[in-house]
């Protein structure tokens, strides 16, 4: 197969992918139709099958697509640390940005509809569980332990104090979106005095005041 | 009417309700249907119809009726605190109880039922929110401004703390669930380690070491 028949077979599926984000989103998995899904693609049924091999697959292809690619976006956006930022910027940092990529109608759709599905298809659940906050808290863990490293956090269990973190960020904010709607996205003024707060908390808690590391506080 | 007519209208009720839940719960708001919940309850379809005007009202009393009832029995569990308490011995117990009560399979799938229609029945989800996260928000913010005046925390916000500390205990736990269904409810070990943690952090950020209150930390 030549590189055009390839880039076509991935422009058709993107489009496929696409027209199911916005089928499933609004129909859920069950109101949703492959027919509508083909034709909104501007494609045959018998092109979606060729790509996908059932309803199932690319429903769970359309979830692992959208949350994949905002955790594609957030790693572009906020770099995982080398050390040289403060640890409270790169936390503030962390934090407002992966509530500006979150919470968008969109993603919170997304996931009202898998926690919806969950008893009929689990690995849905556990796509977005992996794609999302697991791929944010293994990031915290890992820049935690660079922060450790340098003496300005101190922290035993490095995905305990991870996850603990990723909640205090998420936690209250996607909860009221699930169960009240998108008006409770919050704005840009909220999202930055939630994460200023919830970042204060955390150091609060898990600081190691700047001191070098193996320096124990002073007495 | 007598009080035997109002009882037996009342065990109506209760027994309609809870052949609700299990029907919806199971089956989901469009799968369940009017005619089994009657037929689960032992009464006619005519009565479910005298008791609720329709399959969404219905729906709404069983959701407010379940979230409703564990935050009765959570206030019986955990006192509103007087001051007696130590701070941090009320907030473990708190934590540790909101916990086990919540997190049970039929009220993990509530919540997932819930959020999965908020789309079409936005009330639901204002009915869980404000008889769920809500509730224990207020209930904590109360609870607060006990132990500032006592000078055993230090909080401008108390709502916001409260906030935060609900979401410090549930975030992590209820989402796991959400996303990765019953085998990730946590069992009583993982209960106890959590809620302590999440105390020492609240404590971290917003404790006041017991110092009396309007006297200054030492310089």
């Amino acid at each position: 197969m030549g590189k055009g028949a390839e880039t076509r077979a991935e422009r058709t599926r993107a489009a496929i992918t696409e027209a199911a984000a916005e089928q499933f989103l609004g129909a859920g998995f069950l109101g949703a139709s492959m027919d509508d899904i083909a034709a909104l693609a501007g494609v045959s049924k018998q092109t979606v099958y060729a790509h996908f091999e059932s309803k199932e697959a690319l429903f769970v292809a359309m979830v692992r697509g959208l949350t994949g690619g905002a955790g594609d976006e957030f790693r572009a956006r906020v770099a995982d640390p080398t050390g040289e930022r403060p640890v409270s910027e790169f936390l503030i940092d962390f934090a407002t940005s992966q509530l500006q990529i979150v919470m968008t109608p969109r993603l919170m759709q997304l996931r009202r509809l898998v926690i919806g599905e969950v008893g009929r298809f689990p690995e849905l659940g556990r796509a977005l569980h992996e794609k999302g906050p697991q791929r944010s808290i293994d990031r915290l863990s890992a820049a935690f332990l660079i922060y450790c490293d340098l003496g300005a956090l101190a922290i035993e269990d490095l995905d305990q104090a991870a996850t603990f973190f990723n909640w205090l960020i998420m936690g209250g904010p996607v909860n009221n979106v699930m169960l009240l709607g998108d008006k409770a996205i919050l704005d840009e003024a909220d999202i930055e005095r939630h994460a200023q707060e919830a970042v204060r908390i955390f150091l609060a808690a898990y600081g190691a005041g700047g001191r070098p590391a193996g320096k124990p506080p002073m007495a």
